[in-house]
């Protein structure tokens, strides 16, 4: 068994979604799929260029999969683009992150 | 005179910045560089993986220039992700993205 | 049935992966990590910022969930970044993407 | 005077930058962005997903600008995405990654 099975990480995905070929409004499209992320119980935070979610590898990356297949329903063509943070023994991060850096810097901050 | 130069755009760039020589910690260095993008005026959003600013084409990459330059005094090793949006005719983006996609959803949304 | 089932669609997938745990040279544990992509079988192209690959979604994400596994042996902090393109009715794109950009443009390009 | 200004560091930058207002096919728009690219003098390797350039950062940031200029002439609506690595002390990545992981590995890659 790996280490990585052992020891369970806490993995936080931002991801994005655009069909290239729906025109330059693409809101019906994101909102469907936000829509989708907020129903499915996986913790999220929604910001002005992507959503942030927090799981394990497989529930972070099963939702993606659900989304793109929920985009593929009406678009040919989309694009995606995802940073994942993973760290050993930590979990609750969507919270903690941001409130780490408000203590360090000694003041509350724009979210 | 380029059609960019005449219609001015508007400019959302996310980014997230991360020494590679300082450890699995690296909280410090976002810290000073979050202190810096508050402080400068730009408008701006935290979220648990980076930072959204709007603003033109120069003063967002201006900024991202500055913070680069300050982790670079206590870093030789740097990575930076940046995803940009730039669209005609449109400012305020920082907020009425989300909104946006709130009143297609139909309800508060977790940001 | 959804459409994208019915109709399988082209997934490429670039991505690159560091541990930020282990200083400035993450050489051997990035080499570790394209050997294994080497031997898996998946087509890709190696380039200095990253690797693309193309197959299946499933395909594409079970490969970027091996390599996580084989690097979350040795680092308990790990960042990956990710862009995702698919198409529908298309594969071969490793090459074709090159290439087709090569024509319009008139000559070869350095690649 | 910062250390940064005192020790130049190598800049790569991978991007790619689509319109999201074409429909699915964005050949043409990234052909003429990757011809100006070929011709501008600055080193890059162009790869099925996004083109890296070195330089300097004000080569590296001034190249993309100029590029986001030109398909601004004709689209109102530009996604692009981007990935830096700076790294104190070194040039020539373009090349020297590459080979640096083809060494440890043993073997030639996919390129």
């Amino acid at each position: 068994m790996t280490r990585w099975m052992a020891h369970p990480m806490s993995v936080m995905v931002e991801f994005s979604m655009s069909p290239l070929d729906k025109g330059a409004s693409v809101g019906d499209a994101v909102a469907k799929v936000v829509d989708f992320i907020d129903r499915s119980g996986v913790p999220y935070r929604l910001n002005p260029m992507g959503t942030v979610i927090e799981g394990t590898w497989d529930e972070c990356f099963g939702l993606v999969k659900q989304c793109y297949a929920l985009m593929a329903e009406e678009s040919g063509r989309i694009t995606i683009t995802m940073k994942v943070d993973v760290r050993a023994g930590e979990d609750g991060r969507l919270d903690t992150k941001v409130r780490s850096v408000e203590e360090r810097v000694g003041r509350k901050l724009r979210t």
